[in-house]
């Protein structure tokens, strides 16, 4: 069934260019650049991420919430670095069977969440695959000059918060394969929701951040590493929704997925004491709850302690090989 | 014979973090976000560009040629634009069954270049697919406040450049495959030689660039196209290495493969006539020949003279899908 496929120009012109409408630096995607153009008032804060079909989402996602994940993912980056969002390249290699109809809803996905986030497609390009289908995103934002937070910065005696709940995705996954039962924890899964009105309220709050994209361990493990510190987690301090604690009331080996997993795309937050309330205001102000679940400390490492009982892990996370 | 594989941090650890040196803004690849400092007298010129292995390069090429096509073919496309380029961000999706050697290789490849090409790495990520190795790069440059060039601007009477020579990487194509015998071709297809000496000096010479990767007929047509024109070419015009002019004298039917094919990473300049001493002058200092091949007039679309002879073609060239 040879059906004639649509070319790049025109896929471009039908689906993608509609969204670089009111970003005049995209040049109705009629340029191979993007001009961004000079803000001597704020640094460009920049994320690229790749998800590949059966490795980074379900191969039978619905194109709406793939184009979303891929976004998201990258938003979540900019959030941890304290970044609004602003305009995203995308890089849309199609695996061979590709319909339009795939193609309409992924553009469907991009432009909903468009709105949601206030960016606009600036840019990128599409090609065809005998792989998988593969999307990168650069995603683009702007931080006040100076301003933006990383992975380093944080020093001993901060206090390690979290955004949301913990271990939702992880589990989300499994419900999604159907091991597990719950609506809720699937959709924290399939549809990440990036902390983006958190993060730029947390410039002048927090020293260091992360989003949690690797798993809760893995990633205070790396702003420890990255601040050449060590960092201490009370388990029980965790905060969970009521699904994932009665998933694990159920069974308490999930802890290594609520732990470990990745995907919760919450935000790992190092705050100086004095500052806590400073936290909490701009928590309350961008809707979000945050818990202080343990502290930097001298030393190196993740030490999580259960119940009073300390035990030094390895750092581990999501192995993307 | 299951090797234990190196992990992402310890790849970009080894690999990566390395080439990127010198940029403060990429953090030591520590953190998931680049921070581009603030420029008040540039712009900031983005292209993203995605390249597959088995599709736009041979999979059995060399890792450095692969890392060099990925990044030269953005470079390219800012020398279009007039940007002088800056930095990049890399998005590896390695092969199952990818070595070691050959990320060492990749890794050598874009050293070389940013020395070459004065560019450092600013982040990215890595991941492993199931598909073949795909590379999206996206580069930046700068050009001055509001002078970059795009595809369109060109206007009635003004001159269609070409710089270099024209169709050598499309016969390279076929050398590289083993259907025509030269090594020169064969290199001119391997290793793009992108025009980044040539496109800053065109800011306030050209109306409207764009770079010739999807082939002549089919770039200046996206000139013309973009510029509400039509675009004339003379073909006896178009400039040619010796060893292409051997291969159109055994096989005429090639000409085909010179205007159609793409990959040859030239610039298409439009110039109004009073500016060709610009032009020249910019060349010179460049060390790039260029030719005029022809003009834009009103009208739509590609006319191509061939002794005398005018034919109205389709706009052609590679097809991405």
């Amino acid at each position: 069934m040879a059906r004639r496929r649509i070319g790049e120009f025109e896929l471009i012109a039908r689906y993608f260019a509609p969204l670089a409408k009111g970003f005049a630096g995209a040049r109705g995607l009629e340029s191979d650049n993007a001009f961004l153009a000079a803000d001597p008032r704020h640094d460009l804060v920049v994320k690229t991420d790749t998800i590949v079909a059966g490795v980074h989402f379900l191969a039978d996602e619905t194109p709406e919430l793939v184009a979303q994940r891929a976004l998201r993912v990258c938003l979540s980056d900019l959030a941890a670095g304290g970044a609004t969002p602003y305009v995203y390249q995308l890089s849309l290699s199609l695996t061979h069977g590709w319909t339009e109809r795939w193609v309409a809803g992924f553009a469907r996905g991009l432009g909903a969440d468009q709105r949601r986030f206030g960016i606009v497609l600036c840019g990128g390009d599409t090609t065809g695959t005998p792989g998988p289908t593969t999307i990168a995103i650069s995603a683009f934002g702007r931080v006040p000059r100076g301003k933006g937070l990383g992975r380093d910065g944080a020093r001993a005696g901060d206090e390690l918060w979290v955004s949301g709940t913990i271990g939702d995705a992880a589990l989300g996954l499994l419900a999604a394969r159907g091991t597990l039962k719950s609506a809720t924890l699937e959709r924290r899964y399939r549809q990440p929701q990036p902390r983006t009105t958190l993060g730029p309220r947390l410039l002048g709050v927090a020293r260091a951040t992360a989003d949690i994209s690797d798993g809760l361990l893995a990633d205070a493990g790396h702003i420890a590493a990255a601040s050449r510190l060590a960092v201490h987690i009370e388990r029980d301090l965790v905060p969970l929704s009521a699904d994932a604690r009665r998933a694990l009331t159920v069974k308490p080996a999930l802890w290594a997925n609520v732990l470990g997993g990745g995907d919760d795309y919450e935000l790992a937050i190092a705050v100086p004491p004095r500052r806590r309330s400073a936290l909490l205001t701009a928590a309350r102000a961008a809707k979000v709850k945050v818990t202080q679940i343990g502290a930097f400390a001298t030393g190196k490492g993740v030490v999580l302690n259960v119940s009073g009982q300390p035990s030094r892990i390895a750092q581990s996370g999501y192995v993307h090989f």
